[in-house]
């Protein structure tokens, strides 16, 4: 909080108007929909909330006020009676240009929300910078995630047959996932044959060949913590294409790992990837940031340079010990088939810990 | 498309330029992350999606024309390559402000994507018209939705015993409809005791006990259409305050149900089911809209006026018929315990028929 304090005197802001449930939950303790935070520069922090989830927030939170509202005109009031309270009737406030929508930033700044003289600006950059670091506690739950990642990986892959489809794979791994203690996961991705190549494969009812590559991306979240994991295995033996190809990626995704420790720029690792793939003639065969952070939300601060514009972040400075990255975010995609491996790790200073240790052999059984 | 094309003319736009994944599918037949189309008013079909994902966006989709992209830049200078092609460079354009964050829009209308003299605007009202009245196919699908819907609330409310997690409980709903032939389904709520009151109750790790009132809302996802069914039951015997309020909400949720029928505003149907609530003096548990359209989304257009901020919606005329409804979305929320009972209707010329037609009693067995 008081780094917080001090990131808003340093850009100017009077306050924070947060609605992304992520942002809430770092500086409050509790994030939901349709609900608000505003955080001052002297450090209060009031929460508004649908007047039915009163109570439980008051059990989860951490705030100095909070107020429920009836209907979307009770939150407009309601954050006019915050800047009124809090005495903010000129200056900036910071808004989450990258998670509002055109009618809830319209909300947010309504006429009668927001007095006339205060301007508004993004802070996803000052969230960025706050949420960058983990505390001990932070890393802790995101390890628990990351057990929960392998425990659902393996309920995934050792369910697989032929004739099954995406869907059900997606199925066993979320379900072992919930067993073993995630209150809830992202969306699944489970791709398989043809189907591997494409960036954002959601499960389909394909069902699974002999031969086929499979692809399971999962994200699942234990006490507000994520993690990622991705493997990509073959239902029978796979083909010489195909493990050339799996092994390249495997390479580039290992000593890339390695070469994560404090110091380093995220553009640094991206480079040291790709020019693995470059050199063995895979150059084209990339596709999108390979390396995000990892922490509330499974993919977030920092991302490489050059990934900016559907994120809206900045280019983050050199890694400071305790980052959490997704190393091995995006696969290679030969155009018949894609392969993809990721593990979640903590930069550390002489090296990275891997949290999602799991097997990473292309062949099963 | 023909609807589309005489919406374009008659609100003076040249062509829409969608991201949002649900608006792509429905008139290209393929919606994806990271993905644009772009539609003329003669009724050129034009998408721009990851390289790797062009393949299988050709097996998918309705198109005159695709092209893949390397990266954002790219993704800006396919935009730009259409707007010449299709020889558009003044007039307006339609995007989804309802969807679009402040750097996707800003993306969208780069210097380098937009030609300058096109202006922009608001083209959520045009999306919706055209999805409100589901063609015969839709409803098909919808209907599948439901049955999976039936199918996941059975083995969630099958599964219940005091001890186990409402994470758990989720779990077992989600297996199942994945079993069913969904190939995904939105975010799960579930939720027991006290969290019953919250608004959206997403899953926890809190252990259901003895006594408590456990609500499940499930929304299955079927060929890309969806289904919305939530029902409320009680861990052992209720007692006569949770039975009370629980007979008074499903009174109201089935008279609402009883009227909805092609002519009438959703406006009057809100009106019809809180005047209920209210005769029973159940006024102050209201909460939220009670009402909300299903279709590829399961809560899409329409809503009943008055919750349009944070949905950006207008108000929808009277129902037509074909309109899918899901009926009884806010439940009552007495402060110790809420109760909700959600179904999924077809709105008819004489009356509506459910499609999630399953138990709804409080009590289990």
């Amino acid at each position: 909080m008081k780094k917080c304090n001090h990131l808003l005197k340093e850009n100017g802001l009077n306050a924070l108007l947060l609605a992304k449930p992520s942002n809430m939950f770092y500086l409050a303790g509790d994030g939901r929909l349709c609900s608000f935070a505003m955080i001052t520069q002297d450090g209060e922090v009031a929460l508004g909330v649908p007047k039915t989830d009163v109570e439980d927030v008051k059990e989860r939170a951490v705030f100095d006020h909070i107020m429920g509202f009836e209907n979307e005109v009770g939150m407009i009031h309601s954050i006019a009676h915050y800047f009124k309270d809090f005495e903010i009737d000129k200056g900036a406030v910071g808004l989450e240009y990258t998670f509002l929508t055109q009618p809830m930033m319209g909300m947010l700044t309504h006429p009668h929300a927001k007095p006339k003289e205060i301007s508004v600006k993004d802070c996803t950059p000052i969230m960025s910078e706050l949420r960058l670091v983990k505390e001990d506690e932070e890393i802790k739950l995101i390890k628990r995630a990351a057990a929960a990642g392998v425990v659902g990986m393996e309920a995934g892959i050792e369910s697989l047959e032929s004739g099954m489809t995406e869907s059900n794979v997606a199925g066993e791994a979320e379900y072992a996932m919930r067993e073993f203690g995630a209150e809830e996961f992202w969306r699944s991705y489970v791709c398989s044959g043809p189907r591997t190549n494409i960036a954002h494969g959601l499960p389909s009812n394909r069902k699974i060949q002999n031969g086929d590559l499979v692809m399971i991306d999962i994200h699942p979240i234990v006490v507000g913590y994520s993690a990622d994991i991705c493997r990509t295995v073959c239902i029978g033996k796979p083909d010489k294409e195909q493990q050339k190809a799996y092994d390249i990626y495997l390479d580039a995704q290992q000593e890339t790992i390695k070469k994560a420790k404090s110091g380093i720029e995220i553009g640094v690792l991206e480079k040291t990837m790709h020019t693995i793939l470059q050199d063995a003639g895979r150059g084209e065969q990339i596709f999108g940031p390979p390396i995000h952070g990892v922490g509330i939300e499974f993919e977030e601060a920092p991302l490489p340079p050059g990934h900016a514009f559907f994120h809206g972040e900045k280019e983050a400075p050199p890694l400071p010990a305790n980052v959490v990255l997704a190393i091995g975010n995006c696969g290679l995609y030969t155009g018949k088939f894609g392969v993809r491996v990721e593990d979640t790790v903590v930069v550390g200073k002489d090296g990275s810990e891997i949290l999602t240790s799991y097997r990473r052999e292309l062949e099963i059984g």
